[in-house]
This record gives C-alpha cells, sequence and structure tokens, in this order.
C-alpha cells in the first residue's frame, strides 16, 4: 500500500469540497492533485475561498473524470444528485477508488432512488458494487470497495443516533419521529433567493415535510438493522447558522429497560470509537461543541412517563456529516489510520 | 364601561413587559400610567429601552400591587415564576383586573403546579377563579374575570395548532411528539453565562427535556379538549434568533381521513379568527412571517406512508405567545374591539 | 386637496417596496391600487411576502408607468438604477406625482451620475425639476414637486448626521472620513451568491471604498451646505444583520467650541423634528433602537485629545432609510400630517 | 533547551483561555500541565467547554501563580486586568516564563495604564523587562524575555496595520483615524445583560468613543514607529458575530506615491512573514477569511480624490489577536518553530 496517495476533488468549490480540501491539508498521506470545479474553472481556488490564499493557490480545472482517475488514487465528487451516475464505469473504479458525496449510490434499490430523486439513474449496474458508507457500521465492507457512496448529513446524525436501540429491537420502529435542525451550509453555495442571509436570519421553518429525499436513506439503513422495512417520519428544519445538526429522535420502547441498560448497549456499540462521544447523563449535544470538528456527539433520555426514548444527536454537517465522514471513509479504504486528517478539535465560539 | 383605561405594568423592563408598553402605544383605549420595574426602579423607562426615548420618557417605579390596583384598571404582571402568587388577593381583584404573564395560575391543580415548578403556590385559593387566557378557546370566560392567566409561548402555539384535531378526536392523544423551537427572548432578560450571544449563536440544542415546565399546561388544555388524560413528549428546542416560536406536532391519526377533511375542521374552529392564519396546502409557516404581529400561522400535511399528521405553527413568542396575546384577552375583559392595538404586521426582513 | 389617495408601488416585492406595503397599510389616506413587480407578475403579494396573508393578497402585475399614472395619485418606484430614468416623462408627471427610490434623480450633475453609475441617464431634461427628498432639509421645496428622488440610506444617515456641522462650519470638511455599517437588506432580494446567509453571516467587510455610489451623493448635499466643494472618505461595511446602518463620521473642528454649544446647534436644526432624536451626551446611537422605525438618532462627542468630532447617527435602512422616508415625503407632497403612517415604534428585540 | 515544556494556563474557561488549550493541544512541543479557573474549580474542563469531552477531561485548579511556576516552564494568564501586576515578581519570572494576556504590562509608561484603565499597578518595577510582545515588530526582544506582554486583539488588527506605513512616514501621523469592528467573544464570557444574545444580535454599535483603553497601546506602537508622539481616533464597533476584528484605517499621505510604491513597502515588511497575508490589489480582507488561524489579512488602496491611504485588516481576535499571537511568542521564547501549533487553516462558512 502506499504511504502517499494523489487526490482530486470534484465540486472543489462547493461548501463541502472545499471542506475537503482543508481536511486533506492537514492528512500526512495525502497529496491534493487535482482541483475541479464546473462554476469556476480556470480561476484559482483561492481566489474563491479566500481563507486558502498563500495556502492552496492552485487553478481549478474543468472534470474529467476520466483522466482523474489515471492520475489519481482517489477521486472525491462533490457534484449534483445525478450527475455521478451517468459519468461512472468500471474502468474508472479499476483506475481509482471514487468517494461520492452525493446520492447516487446510496440508495440500493434504483426505484427507490428514482421515486424520491426524481431522476433516472445513470449507471444502476453499479449500485451492487457502491458500499454505504457509514464508518461505524460498515467499516469492514468500506475496506475492499472502489465505490462509496458517503451518507448524507441528517441521515448520518440520525441513522448513528438511533442504530444502537433499532438494532438491539429496544423501540417500535413504528413510532420513529426524527425531528432534524440544520444549518444553511447544507442548502448548498449557489444562489437562490430562498437561502439568501435576509431571508434566512431571524427564522426557522420545517421544509421537505414528508418528502424529503434523506428519509428512504435512514429508512434503508433502519430497515437492515431491525431486519424488517421500518418507515418513519423525518422533518427537516432550516436553522440561522452556518453549520451543525441537531436531530432530536422519538420513539416507544418495546420493553421495561433501565437508562443504565440502555447506556450500555450505547457502550458496546460506540464505546472505542473515535468520533462518536456519548454524554454523560442528563447532558444533552449542542451543535456548537462539534463545530469543526468529526465527532457526533450522542446524548439520550428515558421518559418514563411517555414511555419513550429521546435521542439527540449532534455532528457539524460538513464534516462527520460530509467531508469528515469522507476522509474517514478513505482512511478505511487505504488503510491509513483511521483519524488521519481528523484530529481538529471543535472550534467554539 | 370605560372607553378609556389606565394600565399598570409590573416587569416593564423585561422583554415582554416592554413589548406590552409597545402595543399599548397604540391603543385607542389605554392610558399607561404606571411603569414597574424591580431592577430600575428610578431610572427612566426610555434609558434602558432606549427605542423609547422621546415616547415614554416615565420614571419606573417599585411595584406596589395595590397601590396600583387602586389607581389603574388593569395590571399587567410580567414577573418571576410564583411571584405574584404570594402578592395576590381579592381585595386587589376587587380593585382592578389582572393579568398575569407568569405560570402562577395557569395551572389548574395546585399539585401539578408546584411539582412542576418546584415552587409553594402563595395562593392556591385563587385558582378557581382564574381564567386561562387562551383567546381563541376561551373567550366567553375570560369576559368575566379579574384574574387571567395569561398563556405560556410553547403553550400557545402548541395547543392552538393541535386542538381541533384532539378536540375532534383526530389523533391518538398517546401519539403525540411536540418538537418546539423558540427564539432567544423567551429566556429573558437577566444577565447569564448561558444566554450570551456566543454561547447562543451558531448552535442549537434542545433542553428541558420531558421535564420543561410547559408540559403540564399543555396536557391540562389537550385533556381538558379531548376529555380524557393526555401524556405527551414536548421538547423545546433554543435557536439563534431573537424571537419566534415554531411547533413541529406529530401524531398518529385514529381514522381514514383526508386532508381537506382535516382542512374543514381547522375553518370550523379558526376560520372566523383574526389572528389565527391556516395556511394553504402545502405551504408552512416560517417564525419570519409573523415577526412583530400578533399573528399564529398554522398549516399541516397528512404522511400517508406513516399514517401521521404533523402540524406546524408558528407564532411570535413575546406577542400572540406573551405581551399580544395579553392585550388581546385585556380587549376581551374590557369589551374593546379584540383587534385594538394589535394590527401591527409582521416586520420583515 | 383629497383626502385619501390612490398609490400604485412599482418593484412592490423587492425589500424596500414591501416596506413601503406595509407602511401604507397603516396610513390613513392612501389606498394601495397597484402592486406591481417584474419577477413575481401573475402571483399575489402575499405569495411572495407571507407575512402580508390574508391582509395583501393582492395579485402583482407587470410595470405599465404610463396607465398607473392616470390611475393613481402617487407612483412609488423602486426599480433598478437607470430603469426609471428611461420610461420618466412629463406626461407621467403631469397625472401623478412620483417618489423614486432609486438613484436617477438624485444626482443633480448627469455626467457625476453616469460617472459613479456607469449608467447613460435616460431623462436629464428632468434632472432640474426633480427634488432631493432629504425632508428635513428641503421640506419646503419638497412641497411643490412632481418627481421626488429619495434620498440613498447611506446618504440619509451620512448627510443628516453632518449637516448642521458642515452649515455651521464647525468642522472642517477636508476631513471627513464617514465610516458606515450596513445590514444586508441594502443589498436587495436578488438571488447571489454575495449575499448567501452562509456567505455574509459571521463576518464583516468594507466594500467598495472610494467607489461606492452614495459617496458623490454625500458629497452634494455637503456641498451645498458649505458652500464649497466637498469631498471625502465614504466607506460602508457589510453586517451580519438584516436591517440598520450605523454612519461613524470623523471631522476636524475648525474652532475652539464646547460640546454644549455644538448640541445647541443641533437642537436648532432638529429640536422640533418628530423623526431625528438627539443623543444625551454620552449616549450613542444602536441600529436595534430604531429597528421598525422611522427614526434617526444622532449622538455625537468631542474628543478633545485630536481635535475631532466624533458623530454616531443610526437609522433603519429600510424606513428612514428608503419606505419611511419616502412616505414623509409623500405627507408632505400631499399636505398630509408628516407622521401620518410612519407612528410604529421600534420593535426590539 | 527542552524539547517538550510544561504549560499552566490561568483563566483557562474564558474565550481565549480555552483558546490556548485547543492550540496547544496541536502543538508538538507542549504538554498542557495545569489548566486554572476561578470561578470553575473543581469541575473538568470538558464540563465547562464540552467541546474538549474526551480530549480535556482535566480538573479545573485554583490559581496559585507560585507553584505554577515551579512546576511550568510557561505560564498563560488570561486575566482580568490589574490582577496579574499584583502577583507577580522575579521570583515567579525566574521559575518560568509568563505570557499574560492581559493589558498589565503593555503599556510602558505607568501613569498612561494608570489613567486609561483606572487601575493601580501593582508592579510598576517589572515594567522595564516586560516585552510587548507583537511578533512580527519585536521578535528579537522577543526571544530573550520571561515576561510577555502579550498584545490587544485591536491593537494587533490596527498597529500591524499601519505600522510600514508610519514607520516610513508615509502617512501624517495627525490624520489617522482608526475604525474598528470587533465579534462579540472580545466581550468576554461573564454573564452581562450588555452581552446577551438579544442584545447584541441585530444591531451593531459604537463603544468606548475616544476613551477605548486600546487606543494608548495603539499610541504607543505607532509612536515608537514614528518617532514622534501619535495621537489618533480610535473606535471600536460591536459586530453580532463570534470572531472576528476588521480595522478600517485612514491616514492623509504624507507625499505623491503610487499604489505600487506602498505595496512595496509591505512587501518587504511582511513579505516572509508567515501569518501576514498582503491582498491582491482591490482585494480587502474579510473576518469570515482568518476565523479559525493564525492570519492577519491587510489589503489597502489609495484615494486619489482625497489624498488618504485606507488599510483594511482581518484577524480572529482569539487566535492573532489573543491566543495565537501568545503561542506565536511562546514558539520564539523557547525556540520553537514558529509556525508549531498554529498551522491550522481558516474555517468556513
Amino acid at each position: 500500500m502506499k504511504n502517499k496517495i494523489d487526490a482530486a476533488i470534484i465540486g472543489a468549490t462547493g461548501y463541502a469540497g472545499a471542506e475537503i480540501v482543508r481536511l486533506l491539508l492537514g492528512h500526512p498521506n495525502v497529496n491534493i492533485k487535482i482541483l475541479s470545479s464546473k462554476s469556476y474553472a480556470g480561476k484559482t481556488f483561492s481566489e474563491i475561498f479566500r481563507g486558502f490564499k498563500g495556502v492552496v493557490d492552485d487553478t481549478l480545472v474543468s472534470e474529467d473524470l476520466e483522466a482523474f482517475s489515471r492520475d489519481c488514487d482517489v477521486i472525491f465528487t462533490a457534484t449534483p444528485q445525478g450527475y455521478l451516475s451517468t459519468l461512472m464505469n468500471t474502468g474508472i473504479l479499476s483506475n481509482a477508488k471514487v468517494i461520492d458525496l452525493s446520492a447516487d449510490y446510496r440508495i440500493r434499490d434504483v426505484h427507490t432512488y428514482e421515486k424520491w430523486y426524481g431522476i433516472t439513474h445513470g449507471s444502476p449496474e453499479l449500485l451492487h458494487s457502491a458500499v454505504y458508507g457509514l464508518c461505524e457500521v460498515y467499516r469492514d465492507h468500506i475496506k475492499n470497495t472502489s465505490l462509496l457512496a458517503n451518507p448524507g448529513c441528517y441521515t448520518t446524525c440520525s441513522i448513528l443516533a438511533l442504530y444502537p436501540l433499532v438494532k438491539e429491537g429496544i423501540i417500535d420502529t413504528d413510532t420513529i419521529v426524527i425531528d432534524a435542525k440544520s444549518g444553511t451550509s447544507g442548502a448548498g453555495r449557489s444562489a437562490k433567493t430562498d437561502t439568501l442571509f435576509c431571508e434566512v436570519n431571524e427564522s426557522i421553518k420545517a421544509y421537505g415535510i414528508g418528502t424529503h429525499r434523506h428519509t428512504p436513506e435512514i429508512e434503508q439503513e433502519l430497515s437492515v438493522a431491525s431486519g424488517k422495512n421500518v418507515v418513519l417520519n423525518f422533518t427537516p428544519h432550516l436553522v440561522p447558522m452556518d453549520r451543525g445538526i441537531l436531530a432530536t429522535s422519538y420513539g416507544k420502547l418495546t420493553r421495561d429497560i433501565s437508562y443504565e441498560d440502555i447506556r450500555e448497549i450505547y457502550d458496546s456499540y460506540y464505546g472505542s470509537e473515535n468520533f462518536i462521544r456519548l454524554m454523560d447523563k442528563g447532558v444533552f449535544p449542542e451543535t456548537r461543541w462539534v463545530y469543526g470538528s468529526n465527532f457526533i456527539d450522542i446524548g439520550f433520555t428515558l421518559d418514563e412517563r411517555t414511555g419513550r426514548v429521546i435521542v439527540v444527536s449532534a455532528l457539524d454537517n460538513l464534516i462527520k456529516g460530509a467531508a469528515g465522514q469522507a476522509v474517514q471513509n478513505m482512511n478505511i479504504m487505504f488503510g491509513f489510520e483511521e483519524k488521519a486528517g481528523l484530529c481538529g478539535l471543535p472550534v467554539f465560539p
């Protein structure tokens, strides 16, 4: 195995793409070789993201997946939904490993993908070879894949919160409600009236109620965990802040169980994980405590009055919910130390 | 009935108190006679709230409920929990009408109050004569009371959202989850590290999970509506914005019913209300659209996949959730036009 | 004179346009007859600005200045720079009074306009008949015009702050530096990457340094006041908030003068004004105290160490800096009470 | 020289103190041995700053400067103004090096300190041995001191912006106006009504006009640079954001000089600096591009109309303006690589 690999980033001038750049700059085993951007090809990266001035002054190039696959060991794709699926083929995947931050290879069932996304999938024949990159759950599969479907931001926050409870049959999956709240960077960097400062600031709204595309992704993974078909409510909200997702998840307990017993289950699943932090009893995650880091914080309570467990989880949507998890997946795929490049602590305030 | 009444405001330098001042200044039937503040007695009101400079330069006085009741027709009390209950008596109530923005007279069962608030109630004998001032539900009782318990901000937003559905038995009250989000003005104006700008900004958190004091108030009213004991989950969240509450409420349907049928129920309850606005199908409230106004906006969807109705409601916590509803209650109590002083439209952005 | 006039608003779905709607709804002498929008013609106003739901559900129409002038008494134009000048003619002005919120008729010298704006003026022959609508300075001229050039937001804040000092020769106009800070609503509502939430939030920047178009407007008016050609530095900054402009202005004193003497000058110019509030000694304006109102607050200090006077002024850029001043101008032009429709107090927080 | 030193941080639970902890955790040559906090002694650090959970769970201890000096090689003091000067003595300084983030040893003239701070200095006899730690200016002196006065946040941003121009006599020091804007973390973490979220959010204000304590510090250093007594205007403003300082500085040119000539001067002073970035012509700093990093960005323009140079500078007040510069000073004092621990790139958004 190489000790130093070359990386290309397609979609480098989106928020997640730029965050991959930032993380890889601190990675001992990666050389950033190609930065690609549709909107800004020909400009330098630091003209667009000026924080990198003097650090990454490389010129952005147009996308050329085939060529990049010959020149690089790994390609990160932070591209619009549906785009990558039309370009991908086994030739590319035999040249380089691809870590896709779009949703194109996340949903195993192509009909579900096409229904929720309203897009015809361009390469359904590759779906079976893609691995869903939820690191803490699929670590062993991730090691051996060339096509990594990096999970969504909301989905990472939601699935990791509920996975042990669903897997262990502690909660009735028919009663699951996930009420999630996200900062605005999740809406991307393209110009839209809806995400202007004055439209987002000083307000909160729900959106995609009953229809958000992350729903089938969460359901898919919790169905696998529970062994039966999970259908649930997932409601995202837009919060006037840059980064951070907080998910508040509710489910009825299936049996009499103590807080400590549930805590033991979480410990057994996540106790040795680098990036999952379990909160002490009575303490709940807040997005400020994970900003800028690859941590996901999880806390829960047992409400005896209603027989529900309420799990609160928080992550930085651009890191553990996107770029950080992508780098973590890369580390697993290439046999690097799993924490490499991901040791940045939360920045507060 | 008098056409012009004199008002005292106790706790005038809190956010809700000051908002009462602002609203009453535009009220044709009210003269603000006394402004009282514990923290700032001796200073002028406009020294503390400088927006009122040249408009309300009156000096703040110390609280003297007895005296105020002799000099005024109505007293608004925006005081800490438990404080008013120790001062109140029938003599005061025979002199003047009292509109209390604290929780002291909201909970009909004194044991429930004392358990959730951890406070000994100072005048439980007055609880039966207090009226819970949810205007659109208790209008007839409000007309005749001297002791008005103005509802909480979260509770107004939550109860009005669910009341028609619970009253009509459309949703299974055992399945109700209310996930609420509030701006920071709800946390008050006293100096606390937790509500410093840098602690609140760029973050969202849940708090009081399973223990928030507005829970029994919501349960009380939905129990009355349903005719049985309602126990539910209410989870508040702190959002980095000044004002606004958004409640996202979930409940399983008890029977097969169409969106249009539910809409008809809402219309029959709220169709002629001045301050409740029902959103068109597919449109959901956002707090920015009610900021600065007495409106509560309500929208809902039917999720056929899960059999749940999801109701989203939004209000300005300082107006419909506090000062505005207080003025609306005053209007009902004194026979004024119910909209008087409350016609300010939302200010955006 | 009519007691009730009909108004058209062109550009009603911009931030300033919508604010005119809100203010006129509370105006006793105005009927909003026509709402026009280029981007949203055919939709209802309340679909775009949902705060007006149930209040202004009128359909937006395409711009037709000629027709509007026949149907209305007054037309407010909140249109892009240069647009109105190509449409305007004396026929329109003989039908209706026009209050223009763009810069087209603010700069008396067409060459200056064309140089700073990079636009060819479409009707320079009308410039001499336009009146610059700085209410407190040009009240008498405003009464008699049909073409009112409503001042810019930064310019109103800057000129009113310095006007008495410059007019009285108290400060050396060669030393004037105006450092201004604005909320983001001043950048308008069209979709641009630069004004996305995540690009503006948690940052401050200067822009248009030495080149901002409000510079010649400030210089024009201070030149008139001083009787000589004023050239100054004006630097605007973008602040992560919705509304509000704060201008911090610096100038060397021309002679030995006390704080009290300067205060007397301010009092003599502004002491009887409805909307200019002079702060007490040692108190300085903050934008939160004028948010939502037509007030401009002015405070100053004398720095004896440096021989400079430092004036701080604050206004709500969408009200006193745009829509409010436009309505105030309308009141003067039509002989209404100058405060009509403008009594809304600052909303805080 | 040791390759690994032990550090104590006094005032670790303030914003700057906690940022020192975060930076030192990434420093190859430092072991954090003692964390001290007056307010939270007995609690763990990660209880207060929960982002450090699992990383720094050490218990906070009470301040004991003497003991700390025996156990550690370096002590960082982020203490209230005036406090350290009463504790400091030569014995402590012979045991350990002290890097003081308060203002106690910044002002060389004790009378100036006492006048502006209103505090009696506790150890004026040590002032002559303290070194003002503006790294890029005083690097050689810093190497040899045991008592380092870490510069203020505003002052670092202001002095570095103007230093080359003043030193080279390019601008008339009698005409200097510095208009600075800061995020709210500069106001500290103690509970005050003035810095509550709702009091700061959605507003901007000037404060300390003509009286801010950073004024004499800026004047001191620019006087040294110019060789004559500099008296200037410095006006700070509070901006609704967490971090970042932007200083807009104005000065009249003393002679005819081109943009390029000035640029050459800046290059000659700062061209080889790690942490000072000079912007390209026409580009100006924004605080978002330095957030989370030790960079200070500087851009300028020449306004030929007014004969002024306008310099815009930006830094992260908690890093280059406090903790980062402190670590940079430590690196110089101990002979470590000057960039060690300071390579974190700006985090955006």
